[in-house]
């Protein structure tokens, strides 16, 4: 393997999917137990900040961050492959949802969820 | 906005950093609350797994799941691009860490973590 | 130490704080990575039931499970007395509420969230 | 239901596993969906910290806060009951565990991970 700079999201699940294949795992990867891992894999990228500023756990953590962010990356390719979703259409039409529940003139500046601007 | 099938993953940063820096929300994105933030929607992806099997879930939640499964995807591209992280990079390199955590013949068909192989 | 069957949350809460104080860990404890921790700490459990069914992972890890839900109790507890929350009085009340949000004639047998219901 | 200070545990689970009981909820209660479960109440004790710092979370949303963790404790409580886990035992055999892990001489006024001490 070797750094596609600029890859797309698709050429980077197939090397993701292969990984996979060649372990036979897809029979262990049901949605429900990749979601679990996704929420795990957060976590432990999460567990690098637990104690610490932003400042100190960029640090003294940066690889296992780069890691951590990596694992949580790689399984939401796995479960969007899974699915079928395709990752780029699903962001881009949250955004669009986003704009609607967060329009500019009123979140501009705020960090108040949307139910409460 | 529209679709851009077989877009790189630096032109979906892009798109999520607009959708930030229209609103001034820098100023509340430090990596910390970037990390709790997707633990946080890595959990609202989850919930729609609570109480169900995967079928059930993926039937009566899919819309919901691909939304909250975007917002994942989101906030890990924020902090990547917070952190100077090239995510392509990372998962590249992060397999190939795993392949010699989880060799072939030793995953292979396993569920076992590392650790226990 | 000694087992103390019937004890009251207070006398348990007593016993984690003298922990904690031994240490001199009161700095870093406060509610922000206190409630973090305790996320950890329910990811770390629920990380015993990942790629395996309930059954499997009670057979297979019950030893873990044991210890990590008393890592989430024990965060619990300390996150309640670092803001001075009566755990007793706390879950007494909320029952309440959610004997208005599920009311038995509605919620008996159904696995809905109270705004589905 | 009355405030019982002082109550034990064992107390406090009879009030959470009568009130599931007039549910007949107890038949979606597996283990495994009980842990997610801790995790996703868990997620939501740690939302009311998002973008904040522990003075600001606990001015702005102390409330929640209490209710959030109060959820914990009960989905807490319900898995103990479940797994038939003794959770004082647990927590004192856990604190047992952890003075070994931490031995005052070396945790003290550390905030460093057993392994790293």
């Amino acid at each position: 393997m070797t750094n596609k700079k600029g890859a797309t999201i698709e050429q980077l699940i197939e090397q993701v999917i292969d990984f996979r294949d060649a372990r036979d795992w897809q029979q262990f990867h049901n949605p429900k137990d990749l979601a679990i891992s996704l929420s795990l894999e957060a976590s432990e990228l999460l567990e690098n900040f637990q104690w610490k500023t932003s400042e100190e756990a960029v640090k003294e953590k940066e690889k296992e961050i780069i890691d951590e962010l990596a694992d949580v990356f790689i399984y939401t390719m796995m479960l969007a492959h899974e699915l079928d979703i395709d990752l780029t259409d699903a962001v881009t039409k949250k955004l669009e949802k986003n704009q609607v529940k967060y329009p500019v003139d009123k979140a501009k500046g705020s960090r108040k969820k949307y139910g409460e601007l």
